[in-house]
C-alpha cells in the first residue's frame, strides 16, 4: 500500500546538497557512530508497534498547541483535518524509516526533500492543500523536546533492559537531531551551511 | 574580575529582534516551564564547582576533532591558544549563567551576540583574532549531544536522588537547545526565521 506523498527512494529527487565527507562530519560532531544505528534497529520492533499511540501523543501536542496547529491550518484558522491525516500517515512511516536506520543516499535525498516540505520551498504541495505557507525555523529544533520526551516511555516497553533503553533513547536524540540539521538547509542562507 | 569580552548586561547591545510573546511561543513548544528554572537553578552548586573539569572534557572533544578545532585556528591551520584561552572563559561564565536560569531581556540581548559571535557578522572580533570567518550552521545543534552527554555524570555528583538528576538533565537540554534556536537567528534567511 503507497503512502501518498511519500517519496523515499524516487528517482525524482535531486542529489543532496552535501559532499558525503560533509555528512560524515556532521555524524562526528553528534558522536552518531554504527553502535546508534544497532540501537536504533533495536527499537524498530517496538516503535512500529506502538506507532499510532506514539502518533496520538505528537498529534495531541500540536493539537493543543494553537501556536503550533496553526502550520496545519487553512488561512482562515480552521485547521485541515485532510492534511493533517495525510501527514500522519507519512509521519508514522517516518518512525519506521528512523528506526530502520539505513541512513544511505536515498535517505538522505529525502532529508533535504523533508527540510522543503517544512520551508516555504515545498510546503502545502505534497498534499495540494490551502494551509499557511511556511514553517518557521524558531519552532522546528524545539519540537524535538516533547517528541523524544513522549517517545521515551514507549521504548522501555520492548524486553530491554535500563542500559539498553537509555542507550536506545540517546541514539534517537542523534537521529532526530541529525535529521532536523539536514532538514535546516532551505532555511540557512547561503555560504552560511 | 571582569572576563574580557563578556557582555552580558550590557546596554549597547542591540534589543532582541523577537517580541516577548514570540519567546513564550519557542519556550512552549520546547515546553521550558519555571519547573525547569528550578531545576537548572539546583544544578548551579555542581556546575559551579566542577566548571573546570566540565571545559576539561569539552574542550577535549573539540580539540580531539580537527573539523572542529578548525573554527578556532589561524588561516594557517594552527589552533590560536589565545582565542582558545579566551573564550574559554566566556563558556565557563556560560555554564553558571545557563544554571542561574535568569532569562530576562539583559539574558535574551546577549543571546542574540552569541549567536552573532558565532556567525560571520561576529566571529573573531570580540578577541580580535586571526581565525576563519565563520562556524557552519550544520555543527551548531550537533555539538549539543557532545556537550550534553558529557555534563551528564557531574550532574549526578552533587546531593540528589536520580529522579532529579534526570529533571536537572531534561532541564539542562531545554536550555541548551533554547540558546541554540537564539543562536541560531543570524544564519536563517530573512523571513524564514
Ligand atoms: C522534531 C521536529 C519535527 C519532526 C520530527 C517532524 C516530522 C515530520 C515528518 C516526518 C513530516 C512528513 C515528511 C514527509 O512528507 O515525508 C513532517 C511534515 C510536516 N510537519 Fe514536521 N516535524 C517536526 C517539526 C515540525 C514543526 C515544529 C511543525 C509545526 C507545527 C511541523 C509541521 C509539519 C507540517 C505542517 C508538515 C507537512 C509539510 C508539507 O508537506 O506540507 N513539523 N514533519
Ligand atoms: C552546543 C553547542 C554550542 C555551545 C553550547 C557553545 C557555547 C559557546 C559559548 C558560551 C561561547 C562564548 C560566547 C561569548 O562570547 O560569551 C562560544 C563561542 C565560540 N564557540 Fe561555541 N558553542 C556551541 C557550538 C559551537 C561549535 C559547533 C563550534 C565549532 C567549533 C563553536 C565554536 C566557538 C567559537 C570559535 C567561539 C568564539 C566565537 C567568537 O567570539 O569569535 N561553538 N560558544
Amino acid at each position: 500500500m503507497t503512502i501518498p506523498g511519500y517519496m523515499m527512494g524516487s528517482p525524482t529527487l535531486p542529489p543532496a546538497p552535501l559532499k558525503p565527507e560533509e555528512i560524515e562530519e556532521i555524524k562526528k560532531t553528534l558522536t552518531l557512530t554504527d553502535d546508534d544505528l544497532r540501537f536504533l534497529r533495536m527499537s524498530l520492533p517496538i516503535v512500529e508497534a506502538h506507532a499510532d499511540e506514539i502518533l496520538d501523543v505528537w498529534y495531541g501536542f500540536v493539537g493543543s498547541h494553537p501556536h503550533l496547529l496553526y502550520y496545519f491550518s487553512r488561512r482562515d484558522g480552521t485547521p485541515n483535518e485532510t492534511y493533517l491525516a495525510r501527514v500522519r500517515q507519512r509521519f508514522k512511516q517516518w518512525i519506521i524509516d528512523t528506526a530502520q536506520a539505513e541512513y544511505d543516499d536515498a535517505w538522505l535525498r529525502y532529508q533535504f526533500e523533508i527540510g522543503r516540505r517544512h520551508h516555504r520551498t515545498g510546503k502545502n504541495k505534497t498534499d495540494g492543500v490551502d494551509s499557511v505557507p511556511h514553517i518557521h525555523f524558531r519552532h522546528l529544533f524545539a519540537l524535538a523536546i516533547p517528541v523524544l520526551h513522549t517517545l521515551k516511555p514507549f521504548l522501555a516497553r520492548g524486553s530491554h533492559d535500563t542500559e539498553t533503553v537509555e542507550r536506545i533513547f540517546q541514539a534517537w536524540q542523534k537521529a532526530v537531531l541529525f535529521q532536523l540539521i539536514l532538514w535546516s538547509y532551505p532555511y540557512v542562507k547561503e555560504g552560511d551551511y
